[in-house]
């Protein structure tokens, strides 16, 4: 009684490697984006704050947003992120559009669901790169019959990191003091040392949608409320650019988020969470252009103060194989990123 | 203790036919609202995503918005729509502002209320008609001292619906199928057949409240949710806005809603109802400029797949009264409009 | 286990009269903001709802969002403000930036807190002056060891009202009845009498933390649901902007606020709670330029409408000390203000 008309996504079975599509809907970013990504975050960066550049994490979500109705629609979870990089910065008026390409695929052994590895690159309306990124997806099966990838997978050979002399470096002003209120110049962090962010955010049924639904992101998990038994799943890029904006209490002289190394969405956020955040420096590069690089480890944790009691290490034991590691159930994040301090 | 200034609104005993209204308020329609108008409903109709073009239901509902202070605000239910036309398209920084016409009165024999119908046109800033609607209201009395309206009724000759050769040709550039991603042109769609848009959406108090503020429309059925004991009312036009963002999917080639010949609000929504949309193709007339027309009836249900189970008829014989019929309690929208599609 | 980055704000002890900052984050305000200045308050304002002009209250929040990393972090209550004046228009594209002076300082005799005075001056990139009031906050003690604060206080001097021929003049086109609906001028208001503004707004989660977000208000009592047992307080900012909009019913001609004598934000307000407001007319000054002054007092009750049953007073004897008058438990704020309109 109703036609073939209206996607409802492709299942693993549908990708090939090799397989690759320009995706539809350009999306013009504007001051309202802006706006919007200011009182969905309360992101401080003064970059975004003044005229005209939009936030590298709202090209992500566009760039993501873009590729939701052919990956993500029948995904079970978005698993990890490796060699991110942003490339030209967007304004206010740019146009983006995203390609991608399938590059790996691995039908998982309980024959329900495989893996799909995506290369991700958008672009403004001058054909320049300005985000590039993997992203691997675990998408379900249309059905228990075997496919090719079971027996003869393909995964890419993705690194682990990016190195700092791989980034971008900025073209456009380089923040003040006077801009960001803080003294703190990239040789005053330190290789391991840890910085608390201090302040909490709640997350909202509201916010959450609507940050969502701004970056044309559908897939129906963070709408439908009768579907997801009253609690929709949280998208994981809110996570991202919540934890980002609170960390900026610590990193005022960052330049804004440059690569991604990789990421895990360790557990699910729902309204109703309170997010804290801390960032570990993993290493510092200096580079040319009056900047530095931070490789910075920003955790993420629900309905608990990281710095409340004695600390606690995101990862432990998994309980179910005491050989390998597993995050705590209350991290929700595990960002491995590069971004820029001047020197 | 209070004085008289501060409206409380009109009753049905203020209305007379032949009265009109150049309404206050002119309304420029930015970026800003753009945003909001994606972030709020998650529309990707390519128009209106891209620069400039404002989305033909903002239109709507900023026209909508600027007649409540005198029409809606002792309103009992918001009856139907008839002969509603969009003209000049809207980009952004365009004014609008809206004259009403009051072109008909029946009071009803309970004594307690009238149905009041209204023409209202939107005009922008050279005086361009870009809406053009007739609705009618049924809005409350001040006293049951009859009116003159009670047996002497005025009802205005409505058409059932609009043909298509009526409908404005878009001046603003087609669709291509790299924008829409779907290679579903005006020939493919058939008289008759349904199209499931699969998604679902629900409903939050703050989102419905900051949309319906958006165009102005300060109802307080809308946001006081003391008054409404906890309940506010969703303005009708947020259900239209999302269940057209909902039917995007397998409408991907539309241009923008053109004509609305007619509707009803079957009963009321709420926050945390999860709205689901089905399309039925009622009519179809090839046009000239490249696009053809289909008339589309546009069916919301809450809290219901309408594509799971067996349908379900969204009318069935009224309980009260069997020889007619009436919407099942579930469905929230009947919607009667034409789009247009490139052929 | 973490280090001393990340700020968690000053503390009575490290204030001193005299201490002066240029604040951080220059905010540049765009149609992305008005558009959701208006989504999420109603304000109906045609000067703001027309093209280019940002709405004084925005401004407010602006200038006031960029003090509170200093000043309010630890705040326990904004108590009042003085001498508040806007001085130039904003218009879409200008860049706000703060200096704050530290004015006054006086230790509570409980030792916990103190009462901090700040003059705040807020300017576009031009450094023409945009606003400009001095407020009180009470700001916690890191320890109860006295400071030289407690026994020789410092407290300004603070006038109760600025008189109306203080009042910057109308820079820019005055609205005209056809804007704004209403015939009622200057002339029509009488000292002494009460407006009704009869409609509600019930607050919302969501919405009072996107406002407070885009206004870069990071204090965490509003955003940290955990830590705020389940009750973020509402940012008394959002209850100024919803119930001057509310005061558009009545007051329709008025060209937008132009000082504020004194304030109180009498009560908290929680998501949940519904405002309603009512002006009393204490003041009226001609003035040149086609306008005339009109100094009003603006009162805010949750949870009751002050409309229905006989009128209550807003002040009452204070329980604790019946000599003392103090705010009835139901209004939530109570605000002495100067806003112009034409005669």
């Amino acid at each position: 009684m109703f036609g073939t008309k209206g996607g409802q996504g492709l299942f693993f079975e549908d990708f090939a490697v090799g397989q690759w599509w320009e995706l539809p809907i350009p999306r013009t970013l504007t001051d309202g984006d802006r706006a919007l990504y200011t009182a969905l975050t309360g992101d401080r960066t003064p970059a975004y704050c003044g005229p005209s550049l939009v936030h590298p994490l709202a090209v992500f979500h566009t760039v993501f947003g873009q590729t939701v109705r052919v990956i993500s629609l029948n995904a079970v979870a978005n698993l990890g992120y490796a060699r991110m990089k942003w490339g030209a910065p967007v304004e206010v008026g740019d146009t983006l559009t995203t390609r991608i390409d399938i590059v790996g695929l691995k039908e998982n052994s309980s024959g329900a669901s495989g893996i799909v590895w995506v290369d991700t690159v958008g672009r403004n309306q001058h054909g320049v790169e300005v985000i590039r990124f993997t992203r691997w997806v675990m998408v379900r099966k249309r059905s228990e019959a075997p496919t090719a990838y079971r027996n003869t997978p393909v995964i890419p050979d993705l690194p682990a990191w990016l190195t700092a002399n791989e980034l971008e470096l900025p073209s456009t002003p380089l923040p003040t003091i006077a801009q960001t209120g803080s003294p703190l110049r990239w040789s005053d962090y330190t290789v391991g040392e840890r910085i608390a962010h201090w302040d909490g955010m709640t997350v909202t049924e509201a916010e959450h949608m609507s940050f969502t639904r701004l970056f044309q992101n559908s897939a129906k998990v963070h709408f439908d409320a009768r579907a997801m038994q009253g609690r929709p799943l949280v998208y994981g890029g809110v996570v991202i650019s919540l934890a980002y904006a609170l960390s900026f209490n610590g990193l005022e002289n960052r330049v804004g988020i440059r690569a991604i190394n990789g990421g895990t969405h360790a557990n699910p956020v729902y309204a109703g969470d309170t997010l804290y955040a801390y960032t570990e420096v993993l290493d510092a590069a200096k580079l040319g252009g009056g900047v530095g690089a931070l490789r910075l480890r920003m955790v993420v944790v629900k309905n608990r103060e990281p710095w409340a009691g004695p600390f606690l290490e995101p990862q432990i034991a998994d309980p179910r194989n005491p050989a390998r590691s597993a995050h705590r159930s209350d991290v929700v994040l595990d960002l491995d990123y590069w971004d820029l301090v001047p020197t």
